[in-house]
């Protein structure tokens, strides 16, 4: 059977880096995409870009679609406009895209179980894995997903063919389709993204505050940061806004990875109080070796 | 004046990545190079790559050297070979490349003061800042110090005219020439480049250890690793022992570091703990405003 997204027309809500992404591909791929935004100059310049068959900052541009894409920052997807919701089609399937699956999967529930909606056994709780360094309507590229991994976390009571009906357009974005309940997905980006982050940021800010005992000192270690550091600190250097968003949506989860990034750093830390010098190796060389698991 | 490195011929002590790329510039820009090696084999893979004019395992090929560069790992470098030692020329500048300066220059001012060789006057401890994942006579390669900093770390007694013979061989290689104090150089290093190692080493051991409570979470923790993971754990999965011969050199200063670390996490975890995510945001546009400084 002919998948959702060329049947009917598919429904994207916010035109950022992943809303515009989509679009793109989409239009590429002859689907009827229509883009709702918050504000008229993001419908200008968005329509300027190709990214929507239509564009409007009115929520019943979403008449019709059989499918809407949530794709919103956390916060407002865990707090979405009454408009918003009210305009979202009897039967639609609807999906997001944020970081953070736990807090989404339980606030939709809830919000669509009111009914007169889509219901709640639409709804599909999803996370394209896929982010560049940009935001906003100039953000979204082509290509995107391509390779990345698209991670779904459906309950018991998720209509299978709603599930399906995402598979279908995130395989057509050629995403690797991944499922998984929505604890583990929090846990694992609370360890491999949400984690670095702090970790990053923290180290940008005990080498600003070590270097920076004497002037002479802060402009030598500015002087001699290479690559490896750079490289360590890029993602803890990143968007704040978007980084407090993902703690606050994942706290629980993040504490808990914390505690994990202590110990081993304790360990470590240990190892070279101690001069336990073979152990410190044997320990990197762990650490050397788990690494490519992860890549 | 002609510079010290187009006047005689320069030794280089080690043919690996540096003592390589060293040599290869340096007989690109018309120097005589003598290099000594531990291994038959390496001597034999060095003259087919064209490292040197001389390559022997003998060290009376650094006879007649005017400057001796001693691009050795930091053990050997603490714990010099005494036949390496008793066949450096008499009034030629010495220098190395090595990571930490303090435990350098404290070892090589009481092993060249003994006398009888070039006098501890004549030593300038240096370290070139510059390196790729790549290790062994197969890793040099031209032009790796162009652009990077090579700092030395002169004391009060160092000879003006050895520094300034070091100086001509860096910056004839394009490399950009600091100078400054040896502990002000380890602290220095230890916040650049030896803590990151460390944060990054814990860092996979914590997604290890924290996906790891369960297959299917582990393989998710996997299947979701991005690049800004594989950026942030880049240095931690590198070389282990250069991690710990590092570590090892410059404990007292990676244990300060370390600390300043430790309180920088510790601050971001109370915020997140105490859910202040206004505190959060502040302390993470903090890091990103401070982190192209380091760039």
């Amino acid at each position: 059977m002919t998948p959702l997204w060329q049947r009917e027309p598919v429904g994207v809500v916010g035109l950022g880096l992943i809303g515009g992404s989509l679009g793109l591909d989409l239009m590429a791929a002859g689907a009827q995409v229509r883009a709702l935004v918050h504000r008229p100059a993001t419908a200008e310049r968005a329509r300027e870009r190709g990214l929507a068959s239509a564009v409007s900052t009115d929520a019943a541009v979403l008449e019709g679609c059989g499918l809407v894409v949530l794709a919103l920052p956390l916060d407002r997807l865990l707090d979405p406009d009454p408009a918003l919701l009210a305009a979202l089609p009897v039967g639609a399937v609807i999906t997001d895209v944020g970081s953070v699956k736990g807090p989404v999967l339980r606030r939709w529930r809830e919000l669509l179980a009111a009914g007169g909606g889509p219901g709640a056994t639409r709804f599909v709780a999803s996370h394209p894995m896929a982010g560049t360094a940009r935001a906003g309507v100039e953000a979204g590229e082509p290509g995107l997903f391509r390779g990345r991994p698209w991670v779904a976390t459906p309950e018991a009571g998720t209509d299978t063919e709603a599930l399906q009906a995402v598979r279908e357009l995130a395989e057509a974005l050629g995403a690797r389709w991944l499922c998984c309940d929505a604890e583990a997905h929090d846990r694992a980006v609370a360890l491999i993204s949400h984690l670095p982050v702090l970790v990053g940021a923290a180290l940008v800010q005990a080498a600003a505050a070590g270097g920076g005992e004497t002037a002479a000192g802060a402009e030598l270690v500015r002087a001699l940061a290479s690559s490896g550091f750079a490289d360590t600190t890029r993602v803890g250097g990143g968007n704040p806004e978007l980084g407090m968003l993902m703690a606050c949506a994942n706290r629980a989860a993040l504490l808990e990875a914390l505690d994990h990034y202590r110990q081993s750093l304790a360990s470590l830390e240990a190892m070279v109080a101690a001069e336990e010098w073979s152990g410190l190796q044997q320990s990197l060389a762990r650490s050397q070796a788990l690494r490519p698991d992860f890549l």
